[in-house]
């Protein structure tokens, strides 16, 4: 191994990142290094690139983001026993403290000390990234790796989707970023009966149908819930998952759910919103699920099952960019033409 | 059986009620006349005797109204096979059309073809009311009349409280209107660990109190969050069953639910609401019902179930009145200082 | 319509059946007639034909037999307000009474007073079959005869299947009979992961492939428990659908099941069977379902949504033959090398 | 510290045990010491001590037995950071590997690589212990000690209790041994409706009418079946705990359990058993768990929370002995005619 490496990097509290050649990181007993593959770009590094509130509020630079990817092992800590120099893997990217009320009850992916990878300690978008040896997801060598990359938001589809019953029901997708697209394909896959996605951005729609879905709506010029009913013998959608983190588009889910159905909130909002939970939710006797990250490991095995049976995401994955053209990278994403966007190192 | 009855009648669109002699209602063939023993005063009877908007758009006078009785059988239908004159009775006053995609799943709570007695059609307030036989509840005969006539607010506290899991939870119930406070003693019956409970009115939290209620907080003066926290080991309740219908209520009861927790909504709101689903919901992971009545009879016999092995709801039923004391009955239902209300004819 | 219709009846207490010539039923008022389109043959109805114990204690001949079916209204009774000639409809044999704590808590299927047509009443291998209107199922005009005519088993295999989780899963089916074989195509078309099915019947082990297993295998040649273990990582199969209603099945699903798996048992023994529940339940924290008929009517929606959703079922229904050929049908399904049998009036 | 100990140990390959003078253990960075303050005599134990051929395949003396206790910490680990000495604590005796598909989904209490603390390890019938930190349960002051060392078995039936719904139901419990008399108290406590314990020796059907149950045959003398029958309007049970591990206990659950129900499976049976599984199970369309332990750490804190807010287990715990009275100890408890048993050093 070298002793520096390529780094894409938050240097200071301003729009914008810069490629860095930094010092190598150096792993703990209980961690390992990893090369990396593949990164992917989440929405959460387009908020930390353009610098907006919620990045100046939580981000300390300097910090290596990006969170999503693929790589090999290179090196292991002295107390990790099962892991080996050479193997291909991913990782969870939330680090947790294994002793809270959570973690001690399975649920550790609500764990009450996390620390996300990329957001408070250095992340992978850089030549090496080191990870506790409990956080790598070994991969299954059939997946291609610009899939292995991206299991991070493919997961939290999976946790949204396959929460509770899709097999033969109807489902309403609100908002096709890569999580919505990756729930069309998902609830595909599953045997969804007729799946209905919405988004502003007719690359997305395009993407959605190509992905599975049955009807793809523009939210703004299409009347959503007359649509659905009009599709479901006037009963409704059964199944609602919100990925848009838009007021309208939850009233309008909520409007286009059958009685009985159920939801997951994955989206997240831009502060409070105004809802009609009444007929939403209450007259409705509907079931919600908030939606967190991905079930640790849960979601890992069955997104894992999945794409080895035949689950097709390739279609999703639609650029990617060298390190250094990272500009043109997040320029792409923060359009949202696009799918998921992959950087080389 | 005498050819006139008194009733309690919705007569004209405007404030308050007249008791009237009437005819008496005639049977049909898949009908059960009931003599009623014990009526009980909903909110809902509330809002339909001070005629506020939804009374005015939803009821078409003239109209016997109330819906929560008990009695006893005093003539039976042709059709009728399995009940007899004699018989204690309670009613669910939902009317459903069987022939729905819900009727035919086992949710008939929430028919797409509903009417309610007492709203749609004529009511209990009155000496007799004819009752759809698949409609009636054969009381246990060691259940008194004051409990029996309650079972449909009841009904809804055992929907909302038990849909999940109470036994070792901490439980916080916003909201000590007669369903909350039932919610209260049913949670307490059920084993719950500490139970936290709010409202406005100092007579409805003192109730509270006698029904098994650990804490009950003044929710303008208290700040409930901070408490519920406190008292949780900064985890928060385990249990949020939503009971007073307010922005407020709702927002607090997100913040003091502790993340993986699951909802029960059941208060109807003025309109929509702003509300943090964000922190509320997604971040938590949280799990949240609507409860629209009961179910279909699954809550009817679980409530009997409860009633027999000892849950105790006496301390819930605080005053009485006669058919023609209706007024100081009402006056004290819109003043909030009770529990449940007793009409006798 | 004639005055006298075909119909394939026991008429006494022995081995076989016999074609008659009979008066038509008489339908009551809330019953309908129905012109039969396609009668399918059922194991039960092969109990039935050869006179075993069970059919001797079970059958009081003379009886019309048969339970599958589908066909077309050509009468309705005179409180019948939904339903009209001329609809392709199919039918729930399962008429319940509607009254008992089953009926009321949305469990008809396990009814306690409940009649069985073609077992308890005239069934469908006739030329006409009356039938109360609460049981019919409106087909959509899409369904073949043939796929319609086979929705009570086909319902089995969807209630048994669909009851916990599939997709992502690897699927055991031990037994290709009909309802076997039906639930191989349906755990494919829900996502499952590797679906392995067993029988000692080539024919089924032939069909079981063509229907969607990954491994079909002869359960008196194959080591089953180390198969299914080899291919899961040593772990065993996540689902277990047992539906030979043999002891060596049962006690080598139980082996070949992961610790923490799920199970269906919907096949019928013959007698008690002697099981290791230690090692099969116990110890693995399994969890097991019982599986009586299809949920009324849950199962019947679902199953309609899978098939208009592109379940392929053709390759289940294998041979066709006229009431007249009655005898060559019986001896074939008897035999087990087919899969459903159609019978045509 | 002292430099050696009391310990009842396994000598050898024989019928009894011997309290000897031995070295402390040592422990490792990730351990921590306890001092035992109480500890009690599990079924297990008395297989060990009695030498049968489940303990002569299992055990390799010489062993320290015993996996039942409280008591406090006296040495830390220099690698664990959240526990202190002077702590009082209890303790999870199995140990897992943390790695294996189960451990990493929440399911470590069937880890497929699990080492139990008085059965592969040295235990806790000693003055001191030593315990993974990870293993340790902190205990609330307010619990007196004989409940603090009881946790193991109670928590075996808080799970196999509290997996399904309690409130409400009618439970029938088949086996008194101190699991089995816990789960009385748990269901009791739970609001339960009528609870039916059974078992053949008339100590513990006393002790379980003690601890709440409104019933307890014997059930050797009496028709188990036909008097639950009587007592749920000839429904059944609602649920079918079986802790007696007999062929007999289970047929007659099958058969006194309601259509619908629910079962948990705790007990260990001598071999196989033969079952009717069809009525027992098929044809109900019942739900039955296997119960492997207790979930890790979800059953601890539940079990803590009932125990803080009343579960009352004194009656539960029947005799103490001290260390050198041991041979009195296990004598009673292979008697059967008692409750739990406590060693104090």
């Amino acid at each position: 191994m070298a002793k520096t490496m390529k780094a894409l990097m938050k240097k200071k509290s301003a729009v914008g990142a810069s490629l860095e050649e930094v010092p190598l990181p150096k792993i703990k007993n209980g961690e390992v290094m990893v090369k990396v593959k593949a990164a992917a770009i989440c929405g959460t590094d387009g908020h930390i690139y353009s610098w907006d509130r919620w990045a100046e509020s939580r981000i300390k630079p300097p910090l290596i983001f990006g969170h999503e990817f693929c790589g090999e092992i290179v090196e292991v800590g002295s107390e990790v026993k099962d892991l080996k120099v050479g193997t291909k893997v991913s990782a969870e990217g939330h680090f947790i403290c294994g002793k809270c009320f959570f973690c001690r009850t399975g649920q550790g992916h609500i764990c009450q000390d996390v620390e996300i990878i990329g957001v408070d300690t250095d992340g992978c978008f850089a030549e090496y990234v080191r990870v506790p040896a409990e956080n790598i997801w070994v991969m299954d060598p059939s997946i291609p790796e610009e899939i292995a990359a991206i299991q991070d938001p493919v997961g939290n589809a999976v946790h949204a989707a396959l929460i509770d019953e899709i097999v033969g029901n109807n489902v309403l997708i609100t908002g096709c970023g890569p999580i919505g697209l990756a729930a069309v394909a998902i609830c595909r896959f599953a045997g969804a009966r007729k799946i209905f996605a919405t988004d502003v951005n007719q690359y997305r729609l395009d993407l959605a149908r190509k992905l599975g879905a049955d009807f793809a709506y523009n939210a703004v010029e299409t009347d959503l819930v007359k649509e659905v009913l009009k599709e479901t013998h006037g009963l409704g959608a059964d199944v609602f998952l919100e990925m848009a983190g838009k007021e309208k588009a939850i009233n309008d889910g909520f409007k286009a759910l059958r009685k009985g159905g159920w939801i997951s909130l994955l989206g997240i909002t831009d502060g409070n919103v105004s809802l009609d939970i009444n007929d939403g939710l209450v007259f409705k006797g509907a079931k919600l699920y908030g939606i967190n990250g991905r079930l640790m490991y849960d979601t890992w095995y069955k997104m894992e099952a999945l794409l080895l049976s035949g689950l097709d995401l390739k279609p999703l994955v639609t650029h990617s960019f060298s390190f250094e053209e990272f500009e043109k990278a997040f320029d792409l994403v923060l359009s949202g033409s696009c799918g998921k966007v992959i950087l080389y190192p």
